[in-house]
C-alpha cells in the first residue's frame, strides 16, 4: 500500500494542487514515498493560484521551458535565426495540397483554420447514409504535413481568419469556442513573411429567405452528421403512435435542392439507402420515404447530353423525383416554389454552388469579377506584395485575359485532371492488387494550384526571397495553367459518369454505367490522401457491402 | 430532354404538391410523359394542405394503407388475432440481450428507448482518445432482434418512459426531439401484455456542487464524442499564443473522479494516448499534458491485493497521478477537495459509480433496498402481474433472502461471467483463425438476466400465458442465480487485469500483464455483439497499431 501511504503524505504536506509540470507525467515517477512527495512539491508555483482569470497569473515561463516559443499574445515577426513563415489560411483541398508541398527545410508553416482537417468533399454524400464513416473523409492536418506538429516554429492553429493588415504583414485571428465550459475567444495576431489565402468560398444562398436557418448544406462533416441525425430521427419519429399519415410522409420527404454532382451524389446515396437498407430496417415506414430533386435549370449541367439523359434516367429507376422549378421561399416544414406549389419537407438539403465568403468580400485586397480574391498568373494577389491566393476564394484578375477560373463554383470538388490513360491506369492498379502500375493522381483546379504554389514558394525560398518584401527579384518560372480534362459524378448503385472531354463541345471518352462507377471508387480512393484513410474507406465500403449500411444514431 | 417536358407539364398542372405517395418512390416511374402525369395526380390529397398543424389535416389513411397499423396516438391492448406484446424500456446490455432472446413467433417485441442502439460500454474509453472508432461501439436495436423492423407489430420507438400504468397495463411515454427543426415531442401510451424495465441506473454525483453542469460522464456514446472533442479543443488551443503557461497547464490536465474499472480503463487509454500519439502529433504542449485519478478509497476495490499494486505500478508508470481524496465542489475550471486543495482542470470525467434514476425512483412499484425496482428470483416486479425488471434498475427485494446483486453498481459492466477454460478457449479462438474450438460468451449480470428473463418469458408463451392477466399458473423453472466468476480491466499499453476469484477472499486465478491484457481483447472482441463491429473493433485496433489514433475532431 506504498502509494497510498504517498498520496496520503502528499495531500497532507501540500494544500495547493502538486503534480509535477513536467515531465514526469510520461516517465517512472520514483517509488519511494518522500522521493516521490518532494518531486510532487517542485513545481507548485504555477499551481498556486488556481484559475487563468486569477489576477496572480505568472506568465514568464519556467526556466525549464525557455526553449519554447514566447506566448506573449501574438506571433512576431521572423528574425534572423528563424526560418521564414509562411501562414496558410485555411484546411481545404487548396490549402492541403500546398502545405504538404512546402519544403520545410526552407519554411516554417502555420495554418490557421477553425477546423484541424481537411474534408475529403467528394465522398461526404456518402457519410450521410452511413456508407461511409465520418473519419474515413477526414484528414488531420497534422497528419498532411507532420512538421506542423513537430517543429518549433510550425503551427495550427484552431482559430478563425478576422482580417489580413498587409501594410504591416499581419493576420489578425481570432480562437474558436465550442460551448459553455470551453475558454472564451481571444484575438492575435500572426506576422508573416509570405501569406496564402485558401478560405474556400461559401454555400450560396440567393438570398432565399430561410435557407440558413432550415436547410442544411454539405459542405463540412458537421452538416453530415446533421443529416444523418436528422433523417434518422424522422425515419424514427414517423414510426411512432401519433403520427399521421400526412405529417409521415412530410417527415420522410427528402428534399435536394441544386443539380449539380453534389445534389445527384447525395440523391443517388440516398436512393441507394432507401433501397438497400430502409426496406429492411424500417420496414415499417419504407413506403413513405422519398427523394425529391429540384433544380431550376438543368441537371448536371457540364456533363454531356448522353450522361445527363443516362443520369436522369438512373435517378428516375432508383426513386428519385426530378423537378424543374426555382424555390421562392424556405420554411421550417415546407419549400415554395416560383409558381406557389409547396412542398412540405422532413429534411432539406441545399447545394446550389458556392460563392465567395463574408469575410472574403470584406477583405481590403484587389477583386476578380465575382468578387473572389484577384490573383494574376503566377497566384499573386495583385499589388499587394508576398500575398498569394488559391482555390475558390480566388479568381483571376481581367487584366491577365483568363476567365475567373473554369466552373470552379460549380463542380469545384468535381473537377479532376487527368488524361484518359491516367483513369484506366489508376483504375487497375488499385482493383489488381499486384499490378505494378505507377499511381496517377487526379487533381482538381484547387489541389493543382496548390501544388503549384507550394512549388513556386519553395523557388523563391532557396533563392533567398522568403522573407517579407523579399524575392521581387527571384525567377518566378512559368505561369500557373490549368487544364481541364474530365468530371465524375456518381449516381449510386454501382453507376456514375465520367466525362473526360475538354469542353462541353469537345471531343474525348465519357462514359456511363458500372465501368464509370467502377472508376469513379478507385479514383476517388486513390485521392483520399493518407494511406490509413485509404484503407477506412476501402475497409467501410467493403462493410456496407457485406453487412449494409450502418442506422445507429450516435 | 422527356424528363423535363414531364416535369413541366406536370408543376404547370399540379398547384399542390404532387410526388406519388406510394410505392412509386421505389420503382421504375413510366416514361411517357402522359402516363407519368397522370400516375403523379394520384395522390394529390395527402399533401394538398401543406403543414401537419393545419387544421384540414386527415387522419384517416388511404386505403391502400389499411393493412399497416393504425396511427390514432395510442399503441391499444392485443386482440385475438394478433400476438402477445412484450414492451421493453431501455436497450442497454440487459434489455437488449431480452430482445435478442425472445420468441418472435409468440410475442411482438416493443422497444421503448431514446436512443436506438446498445451501447458497448467497456469498449466507450476506448472512443473517446480515437482507438476505436464511435460506431464500433454501437449496435443498432434493429440489428439485435430483426423482427424490430420488420414485423408488423414489432416496434422501436424513439422515446422516453414517463410513466407506468400497471393498473391499466400501460406505459406513458413521449417523443424525443432534437433541436429547433425537429417536431415538438408528444405523448403517447402503450398496451403491454407483458412489461419488462430495463432503465439501467445514472451516474451517481453525491450531490455535490457543479458535477452535473462541468464535469462529463462516461455512458453514452455522446459522452465519448463531448470527451474527445473537449480533449482535441484543449490540446489545440494550448497552442495558440496568448495562452498563459498556467491555462496551458489547466487546459491540459485531465482529472478523472473514480477509481473503479470505468476511471482506471480511461486513465490508461489516456496516458497510452499522451505517450503514444500526443508526443508526435501535439509536439508542442507535449510536456503541459498530464492525467490525474482521484479516488475516495481504493482503486479497483472488487480486485485482489496484488493485481491492485500491479494496477497502480502500471498508472503511475505510464504518468497517471493517483490520488487520494474526496471531492467537495465542481466549478468550471478547478475542483475542490476536502482538504481544500484546488485543482485546475481543462476536462473532468466523472466515475464514481450509478445509482437508480430519478425516473426509476418516481415509479409507484415496490422497491429493493436502495431504491432500486424490487423483484424477486424470477425477476418479477412484487406483486405487479406482468412487470419484470432486469439489469442495473432492478435488485432483489429482502424477501428473497439475496444481496440486492453483486457490487452491481461498482463493476457493472466490467463483471464476467465464465469459467477459467472458456476465458482460455475463446482467446484462443479469437487469435488463432483456424482453431475449430466453440466460442463461449461471457456475460455480465445485466446480460444473464437479460438471457434469463427471455426464456421465462418464451416459456410462459408458450403455455399460452403470454397474454396480460394470465400464466400465473405457468410452471417457471428455476429461478435466476447468479454466479460471479471474475472481472477484468485494461491498463491501456498491452496491459491488463484479469481475477477469476469467486469472492475477494476466494480461491482461483488472478492475472496481470501482457496474457491477461491479450484476454481482455479476446473477451470484449467475441462479445461485441454483431460479427460486423468485431470486424470493425479489430479493423481499428489495428490500424490504431499500424497508423496511430485519429485525431480528426469532427
Amino acid at each position: 500500500m506504498a502509494w497510498f501511504r504517498t498520496l496520503t503524505r502528499m495531500s497532507a504536506t501540500a494544500k495547493s494542487w502538486p503534480p509535477p509540470l513536467l515531465p514526469s507525467p510520461l516517465r517512472t515517477v520514483p517509488t519511494a514515498p518522500v522521493a516521490s512527495a518532494s518531486l510532487l512539491l517542485t513545481s507548485l508555483r504555477n499551481f498556486s493560484t488556481g484559475t487563468a482569470a486569477s489576477p496572480a497569473v505568472e506568465d514568464r515561463p519556467p526556466p525549464h521551458l525557455s526553449q519554447s516559443p514566447t506566448h506573449c499574445g501574438d506571433l512576431g515577426p521572423t528574425e534572423g535565426g528563424e526560418k521564414p513563415r509562411v501562414v496558410v489560411l485555411g484546411s481545404g483541398w487548396a490549402g492541403c495540397r500546398l502545405m504538404k508541398g512546402i519544403d520545410t527545410s526552407i519554411y516554417d508553416v502555420v495554418c490557421v483554420s477553425p477546423r484541424n482537417h481537411m474534408v475529403f468533399t467528394p465522398l461526404l454524400a456518402s457519410t450521410c447514409v452511413g456508407t461511409l464513416e465520418f473519419r474515413s473523409v477526414a484528414e488531420p492536418v497534422g497528419r498532411i504535413q507532420p512538421a506542423i506538429s513537430r517543429e518549433p516554429g510550425s503551427y495550427f492553429f484552431l482559430s478563425n481568419c478576422k482580417g489580413i493588415d498587409a501594410k504591416n504583414h499581419r493576420v489578425i485571428c481570432e480562437t474558436v469556442t465550442d460551448g459553455p465550459n470551453t475558454p472564451d475567444p481571444w484575438k492575435f495576431n500572426i506576422s508573416y513573411d509570405k501569406l496564402v489565402i485558401a478560405l474556400g468560398a461559401e454555400a450560396l444562398t440567393f438570398g432565399i429567405h430561410g435557407v440558413k436557418e432550415h436547410a442544411i448544406f454539405l459542405r463540412e462533416v458537421h452538416h453530415a452528421q446533421e443529416i444523418r441525425r436528422r433523417l434518422l430521427l424522422n425515419l424514427m419519429l414517423s414510426d411512432v403512435p401519433g403520427t399521421t399519415e400526412q405529417e409521415k410522409s412530410r417527415l420522410l420527404h427528402c428534399v435536394v435542392v441544386g443539380g449539380g454532382p453534389t445534389g445527384v451524389e447525395f440523391s443517388g446515396e440516398l436512393s441507394d439507402f432507401i433501397m438497400r437498407d430502409v426496406r429492411q430496417r424500417h420496414a415499417h415506414v419504407k413506403d413513405y420515404i422519398r427523394v425529391t430533386l429540384i433544380e431550376a435549370n438543368e441537371i448536371l449541367s457540364s456533363f454531356d447530353d448522353r450522361l445527363r439523359r443516362y443520369a436522369t434516367r438512373q435517378l428516375t429507376k432508383s426513386g428519385v423525383h426530378l423537378v424543374r422549378g426555382i424555390v421562392k421561399d424556405v420554411e421550417p416544414d415546407k419549400i415554395v416554389l416560383d409558381n406557389g406549389t409547396e412542398v412540405p419537407y422532413g429534411l432539406l438539403v441545399w447545394s446550389t454552388g458556392v460563392g465567395p465568403s463574408s469575410l472574403v468580400k470584406s477583405l481590403d485586397l484587389p477583386k476578380a469579377p465575382g468578387g473572389r480574391i484577384g490573383i494574376d498568373e503566377w497566384l499573386r494577389v495583385a499589388n499587394v506584395p508576398d500575398v498569394y491566393a488559391i482555390g475558390d476564394c480566388s479568381g483571376f484578375v481581367e487584366s491577365t485575359g483568363k476567365p475567373v477560373l473554369p466552373a470552379l463554383a460549380q463542380v469545384s470538388a468535381k473537377q479532376t485532371i487527368a488524361s484518359n490513360l491516367e483513369f484506366f491506369a489508376l483504375a487497375l492498379q488499385f482493383w489488381l492488387p499486384h499490378s505494378q502500375l505507377v499511381i496517377f493522381w487526379i487533381e482538381q483546379v484547387a489541389e493543382r494550384q496548390g501544388k503549384y504554389l507550394a512549388g513556386l514558394l519553395n523557388r523563391i525560398g532557396k533563392a533567398g526571397g522568403g522573407r517579407a518584401n523579399s524575392g521581387a527579384e527571384v525567377d518566378l518560372g512559368d505561369p500557373f495553367v490549368y487544364k481541364h480534362l474530365g468530371s465524375m459524378a456518381t449516381l449510386g448503385r454501382y453507376k456514375a459518369l465520367v466525362d473526360l472531354r475538354q469542353s462541353k463541345e469537345g471531343k474525348g471518352i465519357s462514359l456511363a454505367g458500372f465501368l464509370s462507377w467502377f472508376i469513379w471508387r478507385s479514383a476517388y480512393l486513390t485521392r483520399v490522401i493518407s494511406w490509413r484513410n485509404r484503407f477506412y474507406v476501402a475497409v467501410n465500403w467493403l462493410t456496407t457491402m457485406v453487412f449494409g449500411r450502418d442506422i445507429s444514431r450516435i
